[in-house]
């Protein structure tokens, strides 16, 4: 038997509701992700229209050098559902009905005291060499088929409602997978996520390596961070983490934050705060809840969170933070001074260990010369008395001044958390961040 | 001129984070949508990894019988941006350097203080005889290219960056699809959005309007709302709204709000209180910021928005929201009369004509029997007095339940706002809420 990570996959997706923009497909990023999981190297994902002509066009080019083919879609009751015509059209096979399948469908309609309208006998129909696969959610069994050459290729037919793929996958996919092709094991990978700097930065500092050419290194701006992964089927796991040390080397601990795949910033400080017992409270101007909200959003945030201030308009700086309306006047609601006091009043008003602050121009209105949009600050107030305030400038859209905002600011705190210099320049920004002095 | 609806597309989408699922593909129902508003029927949707061979063999696919292929994805500066390259060798065209993009992208660069890495310059290599297509947002510039037969085919190649692709649609794509295709039209289409309904019940309602077969009707549940779309090529604009009005009264106008397609309930409830003067002050539990992060989202949300308390802790609720520590003990924080109290405290310290409060069992974990994960309280205050909680129960992740009642506070203000009854059921819950007795 060839190793796992050998065999290669596609996908084929069907239905004219995902090719009109009505229904966002779902279904080909889950098979996507359990293909990954599996070692299996997935060529590509089809969508095509349910039009059998379509269907029988896009299975004969998924089908080209691989040997798994996952359907989804196309096997429900009407006449749009084709995909089991153009499978035994393709395989040059009649469709024949299985009574079995048949009597447990009608059974199903009457249990639930619904008609058994004759449409639903094709839903047992098979085509003559087809491995039927049990459906324990809906009505619709799905199949396995095996036909082709040069390579003989297995092609398995799944329902496209989200549910019953997913069922259907664990329940009936992953044993007939293991049958067929042995114990699958995914490749070895190894994901890192930075803030702070370009993809192209951290695309120049990785190569700056000269990594092996059987490492290979894929890139995903997921704004506004950026994450590296490192994958190989030809060196071991401790080899492939070594390379991938030296990429995080390259890039600098400032700007990797982690080197877990799921761990984003906020998984990161929820899991920095609950392990040093320490709490959080947020002062927020233009990101109104964004930060907090953030945070929540992971389980169990209520061990560092205490809550906050949403201090958009400027009478509840004054009032709910102390903000002084002259400090207000004096440097205006966006400046180094305001942000500090924000996060000072934050963390004693919410008696926390953390007080961190955000005020900005969000814009697309509102800026001015002085104070342009995508200017904002961050404030961070710890304990001991520290203060400081970090000047950002990223002039963007409203929705992405705020978003990046929010990062920054988990960013001051990590850095803050670990030791590290505060961000010298504004990533990604036409200007760079000074540092206010510290106020105690 | 052949009528527009007769043009095909296909769509292609490149980047191997798409096949191993760790990225979910939205720019190609991004693009779905926009072919279907311009009445181009899409033959298929195809991704492939970023391989020169897979992205050339994946492109000749879908150049078959069709007249445009747009492409997105591979146009950033790393190795394994190859898009252009494909292009370029299947139009069996070199690359050359453009020096007026080039100096752009340079530009770009010094603007923004960063230093212009020499890989960049890839970003600025096209095929011989594409026409260049601007990009305000990013440094990725695109590009159109023309060749094939019989059907000489237009490919649009377009960054994979989802903002990057929205703005470059608008200003670049579409005059470019008119000056090559003539006016392209939609289809007649109308849509409304619902909040309130399970999906198969907004079905029901509209199909016991008996349109005509000649009006197609599309359900989309974007959760946790319910758009409703009908389309006709066969009536007028003027009979379509007809039919239109029948079906948003049969589902009703507690459960519609909005008639216009970008019109959310966020939108709404900013345009009521701009217009009619009035503040608003949130007092947020388990939804942490999330009501008013995403009231705050629209531009010019501070016209109505002045702020508010995330108390998230028990002490931050009595400390800065005023909640008795004896209403904590007696009814728990989940509860109708500490739902009543933060509204009112928002409304009356942060001085807003209204305060809306969340309060909830988020989960996963913190449930009891008494009050279950998904059991969650919106309190609302007003000017004259008037006071009130509404119980909801939805039993979901902590995502799904935080998302869902924010959107249950939005729909409680306006409702309020519009003198329409408050909820009488909790939509999507195996719990019906009850309004508590009016507090002042």
């Amino acid at each position: 038997m060839i190793p796992a990570r050998n065999y290669r996959a596609s996908i084929v997706i069907t239905g004219s509701e995902l090719l009109d923009g009505r229904v966002l497909d779902t279904n080909s990023n889950f098979l996507a992700k359990q293909c990954s999981q599996l070692g299996l190297t997935l060529r590509g994902i089809y969508t095509c229209d349910d039009g059998i002509d379509e269907i029988k066009r896009c299975l004969e080019f998924a089908a080209q050098g691989v040997e798994l083919v996952i359907v989804s879609g196309g096997l429900g009751p009407t006449s749009d559902d084709l995909t089991r015509d153009a499978l035994a059209a393709l395989a040059g096979q009649p469709l024949y009905q299985d009574p079995q399948v048949l009597e447990r469908l009608i059974e199903r309609y009457r249990k639930r005291g619904r008609t058994f309208d004759p449409s639903n006998a094709r839903q047992a129909l098979f085509p003559q060499t087809a491995q039927i696969l049990a459906n324990s959610v809906g009505t619709a069994a799905g199949f396995a088929l095996e036909f082709g050459a040069p390579i003989r290729t297995v092609f398995i037919s799944l329902p496209g409602v989200p549910r019953e793929l997913y069922a259907m996958w664990s329940e009936v996919v992953l044993p007939l997978l293991e049958q067929r092709f042995g114990k699958l094991t995914a490749i070895p990978t190894i994901c890192f996520q930075t803030f702070g700097l370009p993809e192209s930065n951290v695309g120049s500092r990785v190569e700056g390596c000269a990594l092996p050419e059987s490492v290979k290194v894929s890139y995903r701006a997921a704004f506004p961070e950026v994450h590296v992964s490192l994958s190989s089927t030809a060196i071991t796991q401790t080899e492939l983490a070594q390379h991938a040390q030296a990429a995080m080397e390259a890039v600098g601990s400032e700007f990797v934050f982690s080197r877990q795949a799921g761990q984003g910033l906020a998984q990161l400080l929820h899991a920095l705060l609950v392990q040093r017992k320490q709490t959080l409270a947020v002062a927020e101007s233009c990101s109104a809840g964004l930060l907090a909200s953030s945070l929540a959003e992971i389980a169990g945030a209520s061990e560092f969170l205490v809550g906050g201030t949403i201090a958009y308009a400027n009478h509840v700086k004054t009032k709910a933070l102390g903000v002084p309306v002259q400090l207000l006047e004096q440097y205006g609601a966006v400046s180094a001074e305001v942000a500090s006091q924000m996060a000072r009043a934050a963390r004693e008003y919410h008696q926390a260990d953390f007080g961190i602050s955000i005020t900005g121009v969000a814009g697309p209105g509102g800026g001015t010369s002085e104070k342009p949009v995508g200017l904002f600050y961050v404030g961070i107030a710890d304990a001991a008395g520290g203060l400081r305030a970090v000047r950002y400038f990223f002039p963007n859209t409203r929705s992405y001044v705020r978003r990046y905002a929010v990062h920054c600011a988990m960013d001051v705190l990590r850095r803050h958390l670990l030791g590290l210099p505060a961000p010298k320049e504004a990533p990604l920004s036409v200007d760079t961040p000074v540092l206010s002095a510290a106020r105690s």
